[in-house]
């Protein structure tokens, strides 16, 4: 009776034909300078390490299943209601949660031409049609044409990946005041940013802001992530999310994180610093740079001879690769093709880099 | 320009629809016995703790996205293939992919009228048809009813939840012999069970099993579980899952767990010989009580004079509350409410619950 091993039952056709989203390499081995996931090169604070100690008897217990305590930190911290506010685990969680409960096949999600590319797979996943606002060189944000571009749900990442270009509260007003959507900002970045658009909330029901302690708190191994919303939204979003989303100790681990904020200042402000200063160095290379509000730079390669492209930055991708130093390449669209990704590491890590481009430039010098 | 709060977009409908999910109490308090969510009462193998301060210093890094070296150590130990092995943020992340996948509107999934309840919940969340098989109160299996329920996907807890009641490998291929679609066998209580249903993976494509490390391992805390499979539906659940969704402490907390097999051999010993005990003392009692195969046992609380039913239960569920023990009681179905679900505790733990339903059965004496 048993049937042939082809006989697996079909999955739903879009899922069928899905593509895998590909994240950024991982690599296992030692010895690497990596700068390809805009992870923080500095250890996280030793509160962190206590505060995980400290819950692990408590392991055979499940969470508690609102990540309360966070919660609470986080709403008293943004001066909002505990009902603001929802845990994630890490904010891809978050963002997965909004298009499951907003978006279908005949409600569409919108996102800038350049934008995180995790948006896309997310509604594959979901079978919603993805409307792209396109983007011109200059990065310029048209608040009119994005809140005027059908879809029901916007995801707008301030400040950009890859570009790191950060729109202003004003401009993120400007697109509330004519979208009838659900405007997602996904301010990843945030805290390496001059303004962010939680101010807003107040004024627009239908803003949702989503962060991350992957970044800023350097806590990419512990998956969290949250969402500040109008409670109407936060309580669809918490009625889709898995009970037990968010495990005991990334629970302790981020409280612990977003409370030492004395910590997370200074190393902030130090990747803020190098994060200028290398863009300096790559000005004197006259490397073309997006100006940065976030943690990496997104520049375009000119071997010398002013030659800049696809291939140029194709070429030094993987030559820093070769030295194994990993960045960031974005193919497939004219607006990316040409630049690469750098995360902004420590000092040492850029002037690695920084050794590694001025061989490259040699290498590539016209004979 | 701004809009008044009421004006918060539509999520989809059925999303607004949804009831949530309620999982058991989680106190925050001490001085609870608890035996509500089925946790696992001694402490976790002390190599957990060892893995998990190695890895606080690489939080700063994603984790690895497929949990690499966990899923191996799972295939191995099964003796099956790393393709064949998925893991997932606690077994319930699984669960829901597999909805996500294969069911939908038009594809429906079915469970037994008494099992784990959060299928209903995952059914709601994706717009699905959910299709209940009748059970009997001897909660005798019939596979053809099953096989012909006409269901997209079939969730089978085994051992049962909330009865405890296990169901062999052969009422297990029994089914799978003339169902068309994927059968899911929910195996989080399997570590407590005579036999699962592994070695049936290699004749039928169209199983699934699942497994928790909530339960046996006690890590409840920790959120991991996993899906065995055939390599083809791994690679659709691979798609449609976060690429981060275990963070670092919970692969490596959950792989020295996985590796520390004496010590979890002695744990599952203990709860097994606690339980036995435990049902030999109901029976004293004269209760009537499913025999279990898993760390938790369904009685039938009888008040002396030999009154069952639901106010008999739900009374002692609430006599037990008041005096700081909690235990989990089912509405809502005539199978299921007139029974408490009592976790398996320590020795120490369950002679506080028995001079507690001592206590009940003096004051529920008939005068």
């Amino acid at each position: 009776m048993n049937r042939a091993p082809e006989s697996i039952p079909q999955a739903l056709p879009h899922i069928e034909a899905l593509a895998p989203y590909i994240p950024g390499q991982q690599p296992d081995g030692e010895g690497w300078v990596k700068l390809n996931t805009n992870e923080n090169p500095y250890p996280p604070s030793p509160r962190i390490a206590e505060a995980i100690r400290a819950e692990l008897s408590r392991l055979p217990l499940y969470p508690n299943p609102s990540s309360g305590t966070l919660r609470e930190a986080i709403a008293d911290f943004h001066g909002l209601e505990n009902s603001q506010v929802l845990i994630g685990n890490g904010s891809d969680d978050v963002l997965n949660l909004l298009f499951r409960s907003f978006c279908d096949k005949g409600k569409s999600a919108g996102m800038l031409e350049v934008g995180y590319s995790l948006y896309s797979v997310l509604a594959g996943i979901q079978n919603t049609p993805l409307i792209k606002v396109a983007c011109n060189r200059e990065m310029v944000l048209d608040p009119k044409s994005l809140s005027a571009c059908g879809a029901s749900v916007f995801f707008l990442t301030s400040p950009n990946a890859p570009t790191g270009v950060s729109y202003s509260r004003q401009q993120i007003a400007d697109i509330l005041d004519h979208y009838e959507g659900l405007l997602v900002v996904d301010e990843a970045y945030a805290a390496f940013a001059q303004e962010d658009a939680v101010p807003l909330l107040g004024n627009y029901p239908n803003l949702v802001i989503t962060r991350t302690f992957s970044k800023s708190y350097g806590l990419a191994g512990l998956r969290v992530g949250y969402a500040l919303a109008d409670p109407k939204v936060i309580q669809l979003l918490d009625r889709v999310r898995d009970s037990y989303n968010v495990n005991r100790l990334s629970q302790a681990g981020a409280l612990a994180a977003f409370l030492d904020t004395e910590y997370y200042e200074n190393v902030i402000n130090r990747i803020e610093v190098t994060r200028e200063v290398f863009r300096e160095k790559l000005k004197e290379l006259d490397w073309f740079t997006y100006p940065s509000q976030s943690n990496y730079l997104f520049t375009e390669p000119c071997q010398p001879g002013g030659r800049v492209g696809a291939e140029a930055a194709r070429d030094l991708f993987e030559f820093l690769q070769d030295r194994k130093i990993l960045v960031r390449y974005f193919a497939g669209s004219s607006l990316t093709e040409s630049f690469l990704r750098i995360s902004v590491g420590t000092d040492e890590q850029m002037d690695l880099l920084l050794a590694a481009i001025e061989q490259w430039m040699n290498r590539a010098q016209p004979k």
